[in-house]
């Protein structure tokens, strides 16, 4: 069958080994692109057969090398007689490629490109960094103040608009997005429909594909991480089928979407939302998706998945980071921490309820309950993710469509952001978190102290020895101290130093018991950087 | 060497298959014995060579088998020429063995014993019972009140059968403890020295295991599980070595403890404590071990290892329970359940620091925050664990060497153990975690509702739906309250019915919006038992 499909298809196919390249110098190679930025995407077509079913019978990829490197990447059809090739080169320098193919009209072509070296706002994908934190691939920090825009794409133009405008304005930096649709009809669908009507699972819609990485550049260019859920359990109606294909049709998904997406450094990939959730798919299953996942992707994007009751094993190898959903890890001290404490990995708390106002309790947190959820966890060294339920004149809602944030806490959230862009770059680790709940920060170096609803009207000063780090902090250190109030936004330096005394027992408490003012109210914080 | 060593035993060595037993009929298969109960002891010796190592040279087995089943144990050399192998059937009924062996005197011993009821306390070894829960083998339900007395096993006879006058008098029928001496001198060595005067690792002291036999038996015959820690780092001197020997008496060590205490019905394996102190082990140490311990034991008991900061993954199969040391766990609310929902598995906080006076945090909790800590656990359907502090008039604490009780927790515990005694007996379950934090217990039928620091006057009946058993609680059931007062040891009945009315999204009010009266005092919980 498949055979005949590509003589129909005008290829000589390459009979054994299937995936082997043509020692033949190609004629079409296509012109030499002149250069590359660092962790951009060189993007490459080639024309080829149409005939068949091009999704399922050709298999192309591209090796690329470098002096010193080697890269193997799959390519797509991308409809209309043309094949694709994306690739994200991560060193400077010279690359070439040389393609793959059973098809022989698209194998051992040829080309090249210059990397250059990235420039404004590229500092490439973001990875796992100092064990509970990110960095961008050139170091920079990345902190996650992420939010849920679950099916933003699925819009109308002008309120993906809308979406990318509220979020250039908003601190988020991340954004959890169902690839697949769901409830609603969606402009584009995944998949063609057959002659009579019914969605192929062989033949991909190219158009979808098109506009959702039209999408996730202008995320990118925005600065927003595209934190893409590749399953989900919302689906209603012909959709219900997205999740209930068979092993292969699976398997063939998740390698198409990590061809066409895999050389935009701000995806991440989120295996699904409420994994647990999804029909017919099975604990079995979700391993082999992330190994599928983590096999087809050469650049090691962000890879967790999201649990509704169960919560998948992060100890997994192919997890590079915890994604939960639990409101109430984050909803009181001493919580957030203790998921931190069993993973050497990040954990992000990407959905703790919502901020808004629908009768669900899920969908009713004040502001201010979600700005508290995301310094609570902060201080644990954990991350936490936003989202909101607001219906606006449209009828529409943050989390579910895009569109207009209406919220109190995201400009809360960005006023956290700018105290961790300007904090430890290694990240903000609990401090003595068995004992000292209230504390993150960098031992020795740099401390959030935080009180949620508590009302202090002084605080005397003290700070914890961080049991791993015992000789971080001693005594006779001095510290400045800054009064956060993490609800009107305002910092207010502490006009005097304070120099830690002698150990008692495992905190330092200030020379001559010094107290550090406060104005009893609610949602203050301090933070206590060390003077050197 | 080692077939020199048997020679000069008087042995003949079967070569091969070296396990392979004899088929000669046995000669001098000893008389049998009447009967044994279900999950009693059989324990029979041979007399067999006792020159070169016979700890070390000779191999002996049992195959036991019954009708229907068939379990092969190991034996172990007991010292002056003795060996001995013991068993714990499992089965009622006649059961026979023919014992295998590398040295021809040990090899095709036979011998048979019926099996007989358990009779009076004998409910059998304690297993996992309803994921998170525990029950004997005979189904009673195993409420584990446990505490922790790591080197009582170590100390002169005296101060032994105070432990155990302790121990009878108290609620506690699980107790940790040490199996290798630790920091003082004890009166028995688990290893022999040689003729330098320096602990041979090869050759065991069978007084040492004597010694801790008639200890586990007497903690049976009290009902208590010996919850036994089989490494830990508190050596000191010579002893160090205990924790530093090669792979081969790593395991040698492993299989003689399980071949001597296996058959008794109230050993746990907790594979050790603090297991991240441990010197010059790494973690595939510990997952070698659990399978060493795993393969040697043909009874399944309990296994579980304790952590200092780095905690075990539980996920792993050979992990029974986790057994956890985080006093901040179970300090407030909503944090116990965080680790119960990772693992399908019973959650022990086993340590959660002590009640005591002295000058370390770990070892000053009062007598009411450590029954707190018991009910915040129980509450979020986990069990916690005992310990105390004080220094007696022997300058002894119960922690570390057992002794007197003095603090004012046990008698509160005591409580809490009649309450769960007389509760569902598939355990208490966390009641809607996320949101209610408050209450554990069995949906529609069963809910303790605990109240920690707070005071209230009154509470508002009103019981939250389980997500996982929506249909388990309606509207228009009637329920009966007591009123606990889990400091002070008593329940107060409440003198009317509470019927559950309307469903209002998550929680059915009481007809009527029925209130509960509450003293206004702290440490106050209520027992919400349906009525039929």
């Amino acid at each position: 069958m498949r055979f005949r499909s590509l003589l129909a298809a005008g290829c000589v196919m390459l009979m054994a080994p299937a995936m082997a390249f043509s020692v033949t110098p190609a004629v079409r190679a296509p012109a030499t692109q002149p250069s590359i930025e660092e962790w951009g995407v060189f993007d490459q077509s080639f024309s080829g057969p149409s005939a068949g079913n091009p999704f399922a019978d050709i298999e192309l990829s591209a090796r690329f090398f470098s002096a010193t490197e080697s890269v193997t990447v799959r390519g797509f059809y991308d409809g209309q007689s043309q094949y694709r090739i994306r690739f994200m080169p991560g060193s400077l320098g010279k690359w070439s490629y040389i393609t793959q193919s059973n098809c022989d009209r698209l194998a051992g072509l040829t080309g090249s490109f210059q990397c250059v070296a990235a420039t404004g706002e590229n500092h490439g994908p973001v990875r796992v960094a100092h064990i509970h934190h990110f960095a961008y691939a050139d170091g920079k920090p990345f902190v996650p103040i992420g939010t849920t825009c679950y099916s933003w794409v699925q819009e109308p133009d002008e309120i993906e608009e809308e979406t990318l405008a509220s979020l250039r304005a908003s601190p988020f930096d991340k954004v959890r997005m169902c690839l697949l649709p769901g409830k609603k009809t969606p402009l584009f669908y995944p998949y063609v429909r057959d002659a009579q009507g019914k969605f192929d699972p062989a033949r991909f819609n190219p158009e979808f594909f098109r506009h959702l990485e039209t999408r996730i550049e202008q995320l990118g260019r925005q600065g927003v991480e595209a934190d893409l859920i590749l399953f989900h359990p919302y689906h209603k109606g012909e959709m219900q089928w997205f999740d209930d294909l068979d092993d292969a049709a699976d398997d063939r998904y998740l390698r198409y979407v990590v061809a066409r997406l895999g050389a935009y450094r701000n995806v991440w990939w989120s295996l699904a939302n409420e994994y647990g959730q999804v029909k017919n798919k099975t604990d079995a299953d979700w391993d082999h998706f992330f190994q599928v996942v983590e096999s087809a992707d050469p650049y090691g994007h962000s890879r967790s998945i999201h649990n509704s009751a169960k919560i998948y094993d992060s100890n997994k190898p192919w997890v590079t980071h915890a994604s939960i959903q639990n409101g109430s890890a984050v909803a009181d001290f001493g919580r957030a921490v203790l998921y931190r404490e069993l993973w050497p990995k990040p954990v992000v708390y990407d959905e703790v309820c919502y901020e808004g106002n629908i009768d669900r309790r899920w969908g009713r947190l004040s502001g201010r309950e979600m700005v508290e959820r995301f310094w609570l966890g902060t201080i644990a060294g954990t991350y936490v993710g936003h989202g909101e339920t607001f219906s606006n004149s449209k009828g529409i809602s943050w989390t579910g469509e895009g569109g207009e944030l209406m919220g109190q806490s995201p400009a809360r959230l960005g006023f956290l952001r700018k105290i961790l862009e300007s904090g430890p770059t290694d990240g903000i680790e609990p401090i003595d978190e068995t004992y000292e709940t209230h504390f993150g920060g960098k031992a020795g170096e740099y401390y959030l102290v935080y009180f949620g609803t508590e009302k202090p009207t002084a605080w005397k000063f003290s700070l914890p020895r961080d049991p791993p780090n015992k000789n971080a902090l001693r005594e006779g250190m001095k510290f400045h101290v800054d009064v956060l109030d993490t609800w009107n936004m305002t910092i207010t330096p502490v006009d005097r130093v304070f120099t830690t005394g002698k150990l008692a027992e495992s905190v330092f408490p200030a020379d001559g018991d010094a107290m550090v003012p406060l104005p009893g109210t609610p949602d203050m914080a301090l933070r206590i950087e060390r003077i050197k």
